[in-house]
């Protein structure tokens, strides 16, 4: 359905009329690979942020939240390669330096100036470097800055993420591209998940606040590579208003169609990160169905993704539905354990909360695919939720601990 | 201090007076080792349980949690090899026997049997080894059962793990002694974690289960190997009164003494349970101070003892600060980011929520040891926390995704 709605487009967050993007290379990385983004509208856009809710939050975090609580902004700034977290006082000032540079530059306001950063913590800002990328930034901008601006705000992520699409919409052509970053974690950097979404839609502000939020929900807030929430998480909207429709509010009837293209960009950009997860063998679907609530479902479903135990029986390629259950029945979601039912692509391997007597080696020749899905049945209430996550391999503990090697 | 106030004894959950325990290979295990355990007290014994929270509670735990409520029991029969979960209407039926058999065989009633499993989930009970295991076990009870029932209880555990002491009490000496079983989590087996602990104390029913349940709250409840709460789970404490102390109650000046004599038993086999766990190469403490309640500081250090980018950080050797704050930063504990303090070993590696600038070199030595101290400050309140936990190696992937090879 969605790839007959959705065309898919070039240009990435540069296609949407009004938007430019660069990624320039200004010295933060000491391997000399890009870590400068710069995002533009040439006009004033709506915008609306998720940040993350890590009370370590870091300053571009901080100083981000208050420029965007009046709803607008006319550009982003990304760094990678420096965090800007756990910096104090002097990390509040760069963040707030690097967005004047950014308007000065750009020929913006300050305060309509969105800053993200992710990398390394605890070192301060390397500013002079970075106000010159800014400026070298400001130059490049351009329609096709798009990949650049995707390569530069990876961290240990092993491509780039970004994706555009075009639908139909009042009559018109409306535009929504993306960019997102996963969780690369070489030490000392965190897992940081930045995502950066733009569209030419008029929209009006506190409806796209609304969108945001409810789309987050079912997309990066339904990944998890390993529980962790970061210093520096953010996802960022804008919207121009370029498109020349019809201005959108939430009790139009479109206003669905919109918010259901807005979830496809941030779903597949959301999939992209858990693919790009470190050490992943394999990607993995779960889907909670008949919870007692949405939230619950959540709760289970991420309560399996999370699983050290479930992750590893993946890993091995096994199909422990023992761990399963019993992640699930740790998760604090209500169930009947009488009637709990597990599916496993195809195969049924757990019936009224015992073990289905499935065909092991059906089950186990399913279990060598890259992409697996499991579906659980709570049996219970109206609840559900999907959860994207991925198995646990011998890679994620050389990443994470041999670094030094 | 310890040392001095209470004195080691030989005989594990047998050292108490009137207390005897056996333990038989009856084949459940494949391997030919020893899988059943008999606990038996010769006079009735006041009793108390702390059971698993997980909804998939296996069979053996519903019984014992009914058989328990009166608080009254005078054996435990428990069986490694099979945890009789995920088993329904059959798997109840068998726990019951299990029961009435060992009440027969041990001349008790069998409301007075509590009944424990461990091991594969979802495979009936070989229900005829085990009558007969529990027969030919309770023709070799005796004083020195504990070792082979301490072994009959172990599942992927390495090493057995009991203990008992002595201390002075109301002008008699009293014994205390335990039991337990760690995280084996070979599949389809799961993590189940398993106590007994005997004591000769003359205890009021009540005050029993009062100080059983505080004392798992700061022993059993703060080990975390992969945060993981089996369906098996269970901690049981009898108390047959054979001391011929005045019969404590919880108003009586003396009962700290027996408080805290039971906390350092459960403490000591809480940590040989880490000790134990899957893979380990360190031991590690991590104590939160000041968090604005007890049950905050355990959220913040549960959050960073279950980080798998902490725990891989430890193997590493690594004093990845970043990733501690980002824990505790996520834990969902208040905070203020500004205050936080983290002292590893004897350096502070973190001051005022910032990196010290810490000696490296010096850090990464201390870091090479086997138990590792970490203690974080959040400067805030009158809430503390201890919890006990370990790294995660290659190892632990290995035993838990290629036990198949």
């Amino acid at each position: 359905m969605e790839d007959e709605l959705y065309k898919m487009i070039e240009g990435g967050v540069a296609a949407p009329l009004g938007f430019l993007a660069a990624g320039v290379a200004c010295g933060i990385k000491a391997s000399g690979k890009k870590d400068l983004a710069l995002i533009v509208s040439k006009k004033k856009a709506k915008a609306a942020a998720v940040f993350t809710t890590n009370k370590m939050a870091a300053a571009p975090v901080e100083m981000s939240r208050m420029n965007i609580a009046d709803g607008l902004a006319s550009a982003a700034v990304i760094n990678s390669g420096n965090a800007n977290a756990c910096t104090g006082e002097a990390g509040r000032r760069d963040a707030k330096m690097m967005a004047e540079v950014a308007a000065e530059a750009l020929k913006v306001e300050a305060k309509d100036v969105i800053v993200a950063s992710t990398g390394i913590i605890g070192v301060p800002l390397p500013t002079n470097k970075i106000f010159e990328g800014i400026r070298e930034g400001a130059g490049e901008l351009k329609k096709g800055g798009n990949a650049a601006s995707a390569e530069a705000i990876m961290t240990t992520d092993t491509y780039q993420k970004e994706m555009a699409i075009s639908l139909p919409f009042g009559g018109r052509e409306v535009r929504i591209g993306g960019m997102a970053k996963g969780s690369g974690m070489i030490a000392p950097n965190m897992a940081t998940m930045l995502a950066f979404i733009t569209t030419d839609i008029d929209i009006c502000r506190t409806c796209l606040k609304e969108a945001l939020t409810e789309v987050v929900e079912t997309s990066f807030n339904m990944i998890t590579v390993d529980g962790e929430c970061s210093t520096n998480d953010m996802v960022l909207a804008m919207a121009n208003g370029l498109a020349n429709n019809d201005k959108l509010i939430s009790s139009d009837p479109d206003y669905p169609v919109f918010l259901e293209a807005l979830r496809y960009v941030a779903q597949t950009l959301a999939k992209l990160v858990v693919k790009d997860g470190e050490g992943i063998t394999k990607f993995i679907e779960i889907e909670v169905a008949h919870a007692r609530s949405d939230d619950e479902a959540k709760l289970a479903a991420m309560a399996v993704a999370n699983s050290l135990l479930v992750k590893t029986a993946f890993f091995g390629e096994d199909a422990n539905w023992g761990r399963i259950l019993s992640a699930v029945g740790h998760s604090g979601a209500a169930l009947n354990k009488e009637r709990v039912d597990v599916k496993l692509m195809d195969t049924v391997i757990v019936s009224a909360g015992k073990g289905s007597g499935f065909d092991e080696d059906k089950v186990s020749e399913d279990l060598k695919q890259d992409e697996i899905k499991l579906f659980i049945d709570l049996n219970l209430g109206e609840g559900r939720a999907v959860v994207w996550t991925c198995d646990l391999s011998y890679d994620y503990i050389k990443i994470n601990a041999d670094y030094r090697t």
